[in-house]
C-alpha cells in the first residue's frame, strides 16, 4: 500500500498528521484533506526524501497584500520547490505546472501528487510546488507558536492572502526565468483544489488554467447542498453492503445502551481496545464517525477501505450477534491490528489540524453536519449558532460565513461561471463525500467537470500505479487532453498577435 | 456651460474641488479625474440638490475584508443612493445599474453622470450610486482627519478593499430586494472606470458586465505606454493649431528668461495677474502645465477648451509679439476673465486631492512624466526613485508599484483578457490624454473597445445634451446596444436553466 497525500497520509511523529477536531465543534469533517494514520508509521516529513531534481527556494513574501499599515509591510519567507528536469525553457514557451499547497506543509505532497511530474515530460513543463502561508516552513512571525499566538498574528492567515502569495511567487518566478510567454497551469486538490479554481478566477492573468481536484467550492453558506457530506458517506456504505450499512446504523444506540450500564464505559473501552479508558461514549462515536468518513473519502481503488470495513463487519456477523463486536472488526480492517486504538488519532493538535480549524472558524465556514437524510448516522445538523459560539470561545473571532461566497461567488455561481469563467477542470470522484459540494456538470466548453463514479478524494492527481483501474487512467487522460487544448489555443493566440505585430500589453 | 463630473467640476468652497499636487511630486496629473474650477462658482456639495427620486442609505461596511485581526472587524458607514423610479422589480429580473464611486464624494456625480438615469427607463433598471471608502460621507474612524491621521488608519484605503466594499453592498442590496436574478451592470469613469473593469474581473459573480469609461488600466508600472499622457496633450494642441503649439513650446524658456531678470518674478506675476506674487517660476509653469492638461483631458464638445485656448493664443499673436502675453490670453480663455488668478487652484488640500495622493503613493503608481517625445513640454520623465522618496517623506510608506499589475494584471494583459474576460466595454475619447493607458482595441466579442476620435475624458457617461455631436450620440447608443446584448444572453441562460430544472447553485 502506498501512502498518499490529498488522501491518507502515513502516520509519523511530525505534525503532518492531523484530523479535524470533530468533538470540539460537533462538526465532523471541517477539513477538506484528511490525513490520518493507517498501517505502519513512515517518516515523510524530511525534505531529504524529496526527489533529487528538486530545488528549494524561499520568496520574501508580503504579510498583508491588502493593506498599507506599517504592520502589513512585514514579510515572511515562503517556501517553494522547483523541478527543472523536464523544462523546455523560456524561449520555447513551455508551460509551468504549479501545485498550490493546501492546509499542510507542501513537501510531503511532492511525493504523493503524481500528476505534475508524470505529465511534465510530455509538456516539457517546469514544475513548481508552493507552500501555503502558515504551514510547513512558510510561517510568519518567526515561528508557528508566534504566528498562532493571538488574533492579531492569525489575522493574515486566510485564503485571499494565500492566493495573492501564489500570484506574487509565480510572477516573480516567471520574471526571473524570463518566461513571460510560458502559460501557467495551477493544480490543487481538496482545499488546494478550491484555491486552484479560485486562483484561475481571481488571477486569470497569472494562470491560464486550473485543475481543481475534489474542490467543494459549492459547500458554503447559502449554496451548500441538501444532500451533503454524510449523505454520500451513507450512500457509499449502502452501495457496498446493505447489511453492513444496517449494522452501522444500529450501532449508535447500542453504544449508548452499553454506555449506560454500570461500568459501561469500561466495557466499551475493552470491546474497542482503546488505549485510554473512555470518559464518554461520544469519544467512541466521534472516532467511528471519522473512521467511516475517512474510509469513504479516501476510498482508493488500491484497497477500497469501505469494502474492507464492510467485508469485516459482514464476516463478523456470521460469527457473533454482538453488533459492537462486528463494528470493532470493521475498525480493525481499516486501522489494522493494533495492541490498542488511540481514539484521539483524528484530533492531534498538529499544525494542519490547528491551522485548518482556525481557517474554518474565520472564513472557510462549510456547514457540514449530520442531516436527517444521512440515515447511517444519528441526526445532528450543522448549527451555525453553536459554531459561532465555539469559534468565539476558541479564537475570539466572529466567523464570516458570507465572505467566501462574496469574494469567490455563491448562489447562482454555476450560471455565472458560464459567462465569465474559462479553463477550469473540476474533477471529482463521486464516492468522495466532498463531491456533494463539487461542480459535477460541465458549465461551458472550457469550464469542465470530469467525474468518475467510483473515484474518491483527489484520486486523479495522486501518483499513478500500474494497478490503477481503467476509468482512472481515462480520467487523467481526458484532463491532460483538455489542458493541452488550453495551451494550444494560447499559443495560437500568441502567434496571431505576434504575426499582426500587435503589442499585447 | 454645464458643470461636469468625471470632468471639470465647478468650483465651490467645499472640499470637492481639487487638483493634483503637481509641484509637490514633480509628477503632473497623478489623478485620473480632474476637477478644477472654471468660470463661476456654484455649490454642488449639498445632497439637497439631488434628484427627488433618490434615497440615501448607509451600509455597515467591514473595515478590512482580508484580515481577521481584531482591528479588521471595525466597521464604518458606507453611503449609497438608490433610485427606484424606473425599477421594473425583482420578479421581472430587471437589471441594476451601479455607479462605482471614485476618488471623490459620490453625490455630485449623481448630477453629472447621465448614463444611468438616461438609460434606466429603457431597461427598467434600478440605479445605485455607491461612494468609495474614505471619501464623502463614507469615512472610517469617525472623521476624515482621524482616517488620514497615520499609516495605521490610512492602510485600509485602497482599491482592493474598495471593490470588496462594492461587492458587499451590491450583494446586500440584491438580497434585501430579493433580486437574485437581476443582473448588475457596473459603471464608472476614470479611476472609477478602472474599478468598474476590475470589478467585473474580480467579482464577475456579482456584476454581469462593466462599462469602464476612460479607464487607463494599462498605465501602470511595467505596462505603461511609451507615448503617454503628455504626448496626447501635445498632439491635441498640435492638431488644433500648429502655431499655438509652437507658442506654448517656446514659452517655457521665455518664462525662465524673464524670471532671471531683476524683478523677473514680479514681472511674471503682473503679466499673469497672479493673486499672490510668484516665489518661483515653477509655480507658473506647473500652473500652465495643468491648464493645458486639463483642457486636453476635458475637451468637451460643448466648449472645446483646447480650441478656445489656441484661438486666444493665435488671436493674441496678431496683436503682440510677446509670447507670454499670448499665453496669458490662453489662460484667460480657459479660466475666464478674473481680477486675479490663483495659481494654487490645482493644489488645494481637498479630500479628493489628498486622498488620491495617498492612493498614488501606496498602490496606484502611474508613471506619468514628461517624456522627450512630449515635445510641447520641457522633458521631465517620471522618476521612480524621486517618487518613492517623496512618498516616504509624505506618508512613511513604500509605494508598491507592482501590486496593481499583480492583482489586476499587467504585461500581456490584453492577450490574457481575450481568454478569460467577458462583458466589459472600455470606452475612450482619443483626445483624452488618459486614453494612452486605455484599452483601445476590442479584445474579443464581449471585451469591446468603443473609442471616439474627438472624445475626451468620460464623455460618454456624462449627462447628454441636445447639442451633443452625432459621434457622441452614436458612441452611447452602441454602448447601450452592447449592454442589452449581455442582459439578453443572461436572461436566455437563466430561462434555459429554469426549463431544464437545473439548479444553478
Amino acid at each position: 500500500m502506498r501512502s498518499l497525500v490529498c488522501s491518507y497520509q502515513w502516520f509519523s511523529l511530525s505534525f503532518f498528521v492531523f484530523s479535524l477536531g470533530v468533538s470540539a465543534f460537533n462538526i465532523p469533517r471541517l477539513g477538506t484533506v484528511q490525513r490520518t494514520h493507517q498501517h505502519e508509521p513512515r517518516t515523510i516529513s524530511s525534505s531529504s526524501n524529496l526527489p533529487e531534481d528538486l530545488k528549494t527556494f524561499y520568496y520574501t513574501q508580503r504579510l498583508d497584500h491588502f493593506n498599507y499599515r506599517p504592520d502589513s509591510y512585514a514579510t515572511f519567507h515562503q517556501r517553494y520547490f522547483v523541478n527543472f528536469k523536464y523544462w523546455g525553457g523560456a524561449k520555447s514557451g513551455a508551460p509551468i505546472f504549479a501545485y498550490l499547497g493546501a492546509e499542510a506543509p507542501v513537501d510531503p505532497d511532492i511525493n504523493f501528487i503524481g500528476f505534475l511530474r508524470e505529465n511534465a515530460p510530455h509538456f516539457n513543463a517546469l514544475i513548481v510546488y508552493i507552500e501555503h502561508r502558515y504551514y510547513g516552513k512558510s510561517i510568519p512571525f518567526g515561528s508557528w507558536k508566534e504566528a498562532m499566538r493571538n488574533a492579531s498574528t492569525r489575522g493574515y492567515f486566510n485564503s485571499a492572502q494565500a492566493i495573492a502569495d501564489y500570484a506574487s511567487v509565480l510572477l516573480h518566478l516567471k520574471k526571473s526565468l524570463s518566461a513571460r510567454n510560458s502559460p501557467v497551469i495551477v493544480i490543487g486538490g481538496s482545499y488546494g483544489g478550491m484555491l486552484a479554481s479560485w486562483f484561475r478566477l481571481k488571477y486569470p492573468h497569472v494562470a491560464l488554467g486550473a485543475l481543481a481536484s475534489s474542490a467543494p467550492i459549492l459547500y458554503f453558506n447559502g449554496v451548500a447542498p441538501r444532500a451533503g457530506y454524510y449523505y454520500i458517506v451513507t450512500k457509499d456504505f449502502q452501495e457496498t453492503s446493505m447489511s453492513c450499512y444496517q449494522t452501522i446504523r444500529r450501532s449508535w444506540s447500542e453504544i449508548d445502551r452499553v454506555a449506560k450500564k454500570p461500568n459501561g464505559l469500561s466495557i466499551l473501552s475493552t470491546m474497542f481496545r482503546t488505549c485510554k479508558k473512555l470518559r464518554h461514549s461520544s469519544e467512541l462515536k466521534d472516532y467511528l464517525d471519522s473512521v467511516y468518513a475517512e474510509a469513504a473519502q479516501y476510498d482508493h481503488p488500491a484497497s477500497y477501505p469501505v469494502k474492507a470495513i464492510c467485508g469485516a463487519i459482514d464476516a463478523a456477523a456470521k460469527k457473533t450477534n454482538n453488533i459492537l463486536d462486528q463494528i470493532f472488526e470493521g475498525v480493525v480492517a481499516f486501522m489494522k491490528n493494533k495492541s490498542c486504538y488511540d481514539l484521539n488519532i483524528f484530533n492531534y493538535p498538529s499544525q494542519t489540524n490547528m491551522g485548518w480549524r482556525w481557517q474554518t472558524c474565520s472564513e472557510m465556514v462549510m456547514p457540514i453536519g449530520h442531516e436527517e437524510s444521512d440515515s447511517m448516522f444519528p441526526p445532528a445538523p450543522f448549527n451555525m449558532k453553536t459554531f459561532v459560539k465555539e469559534c468565539r470561545s476558541l479564537y475570539g473571532v466572529l466567523p464570516q460565513p458570507h465572505w467566501v461566497t462574496t469574494y469567490y461567488g455563491g448562489p447562482g455561481l454555476k450560471l455565472k461561471l458560464r459567462r465569465f469563467a474559462s479553463n477550469i477542470i473540476f474533477s471529482n470522484g463521486l464516492r468522495d463525500p466532498y463531491s456533494s459540494g463539487g461542480v459535477l456538470e460541465s458549465i461551458s466548453d472550457s469550464v469542465v467537470a470530469v467525474s468518475t463514479v467510483n473515484g474518491s478524494h483527489c484520486l486523479d492527481i495522486l501518483e499513478a500505479t500500474p494497478n490503477d483501474p481503467q476509468w482512472l487512467v481515462m480520467q487523467r487522460k481526458s484532463e491532460v487532453k483538455i489542458i493541452k487544448g488550453w495551451i494550444a489555443k494560447y499559443q495560437a493566440d500568441l502567434r496571431a498577435l505576434n504575426n499582426q505585430n500587435i503589442s499585447y500589453n
